[in-house]
């Protein structure tokens, strides 16, 4: 066994687990794979907000406060933006849109999400390999009432205030895995693959939409397990409580669980919640990571549930 | 007569006898034809610098210091750039990157860099007519010693070092004046039509290579007066006696007559520098443009050369 290690990952707290994770494991070895159904273009500009938020956590350039964007942020852009009587529901910081226009650039001269993000990702020493779910458009939008939305506008403008009925990957079926997804799940020396917890629905079924990797997790030689995002009955940010309300579903771990079932292996649930019901093998640590030490700590226990579910086989 | 009033310019030094024509006539009387041979792509942005130096100088947001830009910029944009990589030989201010976006955006839905240029003068209440020269693309190179450079990489990042031995404008023969531009020209009511002391090689050349607008010139009912680019034997600023120079021709008044022979009716020149040798009818000004009161003062000498002129007709 290697030490290799995959995390499927969205936004804030997906890469409060990776940020972890560079410290449980070495960072060559770890391969982030990055919800794209959030990627929209706004302004011409095509924003990739899961995998921008990666960077930036990862190179120490997330306002953490906040919960997106950068530390430090200007805002003259959106200033002279609403001055001229552009759109401004969402907000374009002034280094924000160094990703922005880089990336729109790139990819109008031919070169792929996978290749742009690499670039990103090496030119700010990152080391570990960050991979978009898929080099192809996918698109989140969200059924509520009152109509269906893309995601940013359920997210951004709206504030997750639309009660949600149903979710849709537009261009899912049609989108193959980027270059390496199938590889780092199916690698047969990995020591573990991780979903981290960010939200089920919105953040991962993306993922698991493009075709071929909701079967390369159940065929996967590595044991998958995914750490909830449940904790003490709620969502720790975001929408998940909200969201698993308005699904019908109770929030807790068996509907995690029950949400993964035929892809994990194994489920690390948080000290408030417990395990309790759940069929599967499963950890109980303290899953809240507020500090840095937190989220070592959390990528550790997923890790050693994964040794432990593999030490089992 | 009405008071109508025609401006052919390019950038810094139009855009100051503009801004002097705003109060020695009427802003909604004015129309400002300008040169967009500087337009380029550079990471993919729209960028019109003339039309932009305008537009900046007009509502107040000028650097005047730095000669070109916002006043109060922020360079957050940058930063974030040079740190991934990007191509950093452009400066890019964050408040400049909204005017750069949104037209990159409006034009690639379609609309036409008229409609973008009047979107942008009338979200800052600007009053003025402000015409890109043609919606169509009209490139300058210069060519000098070492090969032809597109005009951003010979002023920007060479600073006219190079010397030039031709200058040319691509896309020119192809290229229409832009709605309004012969109209402008051609109003019989109009009481001039100006040409600033932009550099009359770089500037204006563009602008009269557009198929049409030498011709409406020429024809023009109303006096045609360029303010002359040279004080005291020198250009104010940029590379215009260099270039004179490199191009084979003296520096003085009547080069520039010579230059606009068969278009212009009169000529106004510096106090410093005179008429002596002029066929055509000229004023003797203070022509150097420092303060509000300068710029105001030109305008107005400039007019009333224009009234001489039609008044002796």
């Amino acid at each position: 066994m290697s030490g290799r290690v995959t995390v499927l990952t969205g936004g804030v707290g997906g890469a409060k687990l990776v940020l972890g994770l560079m410290q449980a494991a070495q960072p060559r070895q770890i391969t982030a794979i990055v919800n794209t159904g959030d990627d929209f273009r706004h302004l011409g500009l095509a924003i990739s907000p899961d995998i921008d938020t990666l960077l930036y956590t990862l190179s120490g350039k997330a306002n953490a406060a906040q919960g997106w964007g950068r530390e430090g942020e200007t805002w003259t852009f959106m200033d002279a933006l609403k001055s001229l009587g552009g759109e401004d529901w969402f907000l374009l910081g002034d280094g924000d849109m160094a990703l922005h226009v880089l990336r729109t650039h790139w990819l109008a001269q031919g070169e792929t999400l996978s290749a742009v993000t690499a670039r990103f990702a090496a030119a700010w020493g990152l080391g570990l390999s960050i991979l978009p779910m898929s080099d192809d458009r996918v698109a989140t939008h969200v059924a509520a009432d009152g109509g269906e939305l893309p995601f940013q506008r359920y997210f951004v403008e709206q504030r997750c205030a639309p009660a949600v009925r149903a979710i849709r990957f537009e261009g899912a079926e049609q989108a193959r895995p980027a270059p390496g997804v199938i590889d780092a799940i199916g690698d047969p020396e990995a020591r573990a693959i991780l979903i981290a917890p960010s939200n089920p629905w919105l953040s991962v079924d993306p993922i698991l939409a493009v075709p071929g990797i909701r079967d390369a997790l159940a065929a996967a030689p590595a044991p998958v397990v995914a750490v909830s995002p449940i904790v003490g009955g709620q969502a720790v940010k975001g929408p998940t409580a909200k969201l698993m309300g308005e699904l019908g579903l109770e929030v807790n771990n068996q509907a995690i669980a029950a949400h993964y079932a035929g892809i994990i292996d194994g489920l690390l649930v948080d000290e408030r919640d417990g395990g309790e019901g759940l069929a599967i093998p499963y950890d109980i640590a303290d899953t809240l990571m507020k500090s840095l030490d937190d989220r070592v700590r959390v990528a550790r226990a997923a890790l050693a549930l994964a040794d432990r579910i593999a030490a089992g086989r």
